[in-house]
């Protein structure tokens, strides 16, 4: 593809996300990468640091500058934040007053009430003003605001995990919305690269944990988006798990269907409305893979896509709906779900340098 | 200990309940393994198929013999019978007629109806006469029965997760029995030593999968013993996941409190409930650690153990439980569950052999 | 890239190193896949069986079917062989006669003489006329001729992981070849796709254990290679081990250099001639990463990838000079050189589809 | 068994090999654990810092205490410290003053040679006097001056990995020392308990890499040993790799035979002098398991237990010695060995607590 070339940044390129958007920009064919920020690396160039891309085409011989956002600023018109939460919010004002566009990939941006923020985040959100602007960068429900957006706040790993099997179902009625429980599996990726006993190999091999159980920060933005599409506030249970694989993320559902299923009948209606909304929602979805009843996820066959992939089940028995997600963390919940964003802001094929 | 032994076999040795089997008994000082049969190996030396058992003290250069129990009934007085669901009624009709005693590993003789395990194992029972008289064999909630038992049938190793911490709560009252859902990962050594393309190492590495959705065959067992604890039939929902680690299972589970819970007083007094509810099944339980709700498990603390360890939280924003269990599928979800059974039907302690 | 699209064919397209082949062929701008072949999904539609490849560019649809090559051969001009080691000969023989192009990623075509095939394979080569006219495909050596070839023998994985660093200095004389060791471990995929005990996750996992020694197949091809290079009979010790990961081969390597070493500075200009020797052969290769003395090599930079790095370090103490390198042992090791060969045999850049 | 019991003492509780002597001498019948210490959870009790011991027999509600030798010292009469290398000997030095005795999994005492210990410790050593006393605590050769020691350096995991097959050959001259190459494969525990990036779970699952190429600090202790033996001073390879397992050292080693082997009946011979001396040598050693040219070696047959296990090929086409060893680096390569030691020295059965 002949594309008009972007200058794109990412700032705090060295960590797992970082590294991932790094993999995808580099063979974006509508991109120059022209400056990537690490104060780790700060000096190096970036082959140096990350063999395994020296051979990539977009490889122009960068080298990692420091995170001065007054500096580096000059150097692209977009810019993607890898950055922890609680400090991509100061680049993004930066930044946005130099006039650049902003993805973000922290959870800096993604609440739209400040006191939401501050009840999960423990401490005042310090630009508050942005929260209105800021656009959640799940493309596959909010294509429209991302088009035009100045700074998108890509969703989180557990919650894209979450929101796509069920956003259709809460939006068109089809469950009540507090029976969901989300019952979550994630790779060690997911933690971060920072060094820390819990997630040392030893630590992590060999081992199947809760954590974070029942308040989870992510619960904030799952809510958000699950109360707008019910048009009332909505409460779930959310249980992530660490698990010993690296990418990958494993989401089981429950859910009560809103209509009373009590004849085979009514069951198989049921799951023809099941049908005709996730086609309606996503049969234009590159990257979702509806399995229906008949299939059931793997990790295996996302890890290192951008695709999710999610089947369901509804149960004679007990008359609950059980749905289940696949998705690569890093990519579909992080880096390729950026890219995503970043396609559609500039008018590209939604899955350029995706496939 | 000097302990008198009990002339014990073992019947299909070379699976990995089996292999976990005589890893125990070789070592319990209660125990002269006399004989042990296994078709696939039939005349080898026990130590030449498994080397890593040569230096145990109970080694008494042993041979496989094939698997006729007219022949090898005569060497023993007690067999663990650690066949596949559906072999193992055979082998337990002509030992009990010989006089011996049996504990079995299989689910064969876990349910009292032959109707349900028609339902769930798609054929007749062809012993129905032995559902009466076989002992549901999980020592915590049943030692007085299992202690003049003639034939143990041993729990499924995803039932044991999710009975423990949930029978003393529905035997009291405090939980809705059909809101109970149980999300389980377990271990592939769960799916037994069998060749098979989707346990290959490459298949389940890097791999996280649902199985077995809505309706696996362990939910008869576990609906079973719960509708005997609630004294009225319980439906739940059972939803197994393969994830990539050798041994271990980690069980989350989601139920509605009965009592209607809306002050903070009201949440403070039923978790005193559940932790006194605990103390009064579980204090003098060996193998079981009740972490309450200052503690999350973690399969790592358990595998190589008989131990099962399980904690709770009560979520303040949605008012349900969360029980969270953990356990080594091979020893209390199989061998070491059943040498606890072996225990109490010779009056050693429980712990013989276990430590 | 808008290339002219050669219509291509795959037999045996289930496998491990088929399924990689339809990852990069799927997405490649030069190659129409018109056939693909599997016994045991004959009839089935590609994207059923392989899921993840349902939103790749290239995928027409395509059903499986049967691998009779009278029928198949039709449909395509050049055919990729992922079959096993014995049963590849006869498509080859078959499609050579239909005037096709064959890459075959089995042994069957890579020794030049039928007695070592028959000491080694332990049956007699079939077709030895066309062991004279196929020609081995390691680009990085071998371009010219497989610019020209009809029947292209794509070397084995553990033979390129040790050829690509020990030839230039075999060939230029800077070791006794005799002198080399080569130890090597590999992950589990290079096993294969087959339903066996000792490739099961569990008896794999947590295990690390040699196997293949003294006397590995592989060994025939890596000989025949270096003593073309020593221009005399070659015999070389080669220890492979299974370890467990999904994919990748770390090989490490013991020479004696020719030279006599005696003062730190005929080091230091051996060193010197070691890079100079790498340099010319391998600066223009893309896919050879050479670390020299200064990295090591680590398989997690390569996996994905069509690229094999080394590095090297000449012990002070001992004289000897160890080279280190890793591969993916799917992609280099399998359907990415398969790939790189059909690229030159078609006048493409090398790197096209692979990077 | 009812044995008199020693007090012992641990330094250095909460790392991998202190744990894994916890839960060795908190089941030794020989053995009343009076004091552990940690600097990181000082105060807290041993079972809630390692719930998994809670219910172990030797339990006594020991709380960690604080590493001041002065203090701890008087609680017990032989201490083991499991601390880092250039730690302990500042503790066996005190203990010794204070008449303990004491058993050091360290590197710190295992050298004779100070001027050896700065080569490859990079400082001086402290208490030089101390090296000639120390007794290097590799039981099956050297039992008797365990016996009597004050001070036993325990070998370090990958050094007993290589001397167990080697030192009868270079002790009777079968093969040429300065022939031998070691080629190891360590699982990730053998790193420490430390939170460092290169550990973290996801940079070593699916990785395979060499490290401390070519002078790794173990080769120190090996030659010395090794030179011993040969009554002459012996250098040898020795290449580390990082492999993703827990626990586990599987080493290839090469060796050139002394005697010119031509003919097939010299190799016979050959091999039945290494079949004599290992019988010589390891006979009656409960931890050693020879395999002989019959089997290879696997960590999954040894971890968990304090034994060794090996096997070796005589190759007819090189004329080399390939030998293979397997044992776990936590038991038999650091805690099992020092517990080993600790049996010798207080005159039980070698094996007490060990099986």
């Amino acid at each position: 593809m002949n594309l008009p070339k972007v200058k794109v940044g990412i700032v705090g390129a060295s960590g797992y996300s970082g590294e991932e958007l790094l993999h995808l920009l580099l063979r974006h064919p509508g991109v120059e990468l022209s400056v990537a920020t690490s104060r780790q690396y700060s000096g190096q160039k970036l082959t140096e640091v990350f063999p395994r891309f020296s051979h990539y085409p977009g490889n122009s011989g960068l080298n990692f500058v420091e995170p001065h956002p007054d500096e580096f600023g000059q150097h692209a018109d977009l810019f993607f934040l890898a950055l922890p939460h609680g400090v991509a919010h100061e680049y993004a004002g930066s930044l946005l007053r130099q006039g650049k566009k902003v993805i973000d990939l922290s959870a800096d941006f993604r609440l739209d009430d400040p006191r939401t923020y501050e009840e999960f985040y423990e401490h005042k959100h310090p630009l508050p003003e942005l929260l209105d602007e800021s656009v959640y960068g799940l493309t596959e429900l909010n294509k429209e605001s991302i088009k035009s957006a100045r700074l998108v706040a890509s969703p989180g790993c557990y919650p894209t995990s979450i929101l796509i099997p069920t956003t259709p179902l809460v939006e068109r009625g089809l469950i009540h919305p507090d029976s969901i429980i989300a019952d979550c599996l994630s790779g060690v990726s997911g933690a971060g690269k920072k060094a820390s006993i819990p997630y040392l190999y030893v630590e992590c091999n060999e081992s199947l944990r809760p954590y974070g159980i029942p308040k989870h920060r992510h619960l904030s933005e799952i809510e958000q988006e699950l109360s707008k599409a019910a048009k009332k506030k909505v409460t779930i249970q959310f249980s992530p798990h660490l698990v010993p694989v690296n990418r990958g993320i494993l989401t089981t559902l429950y859910a009560a269907p809103k209509q009373e299923l009590r004849s085979e009948s009514s069951f198989v209606e049921f799951e023809k409305n099941l049908n005709d909304t996730y086609s309606d929602y996503y049969s234009e979805s590159t990257f979702v893979r509806h399995l229906s009843n008949s299939g059931l996820p793997d990790t295996k066959n996302v890890v290192g896509t951008n695709v999710i992939e999610f089947g369901w089940k509804l149960d004679r028995r007990t008359g609950r709906l059980v749905l289940m997600s696949a998705e690569d963390n890093l990519v579909k919940g992080a880096a390729g779900q950026a890219v995503q964003s970043f396609n559609v802001m500039n008018d590209y094929p939604e899955s350029t340098g995706l496939i």
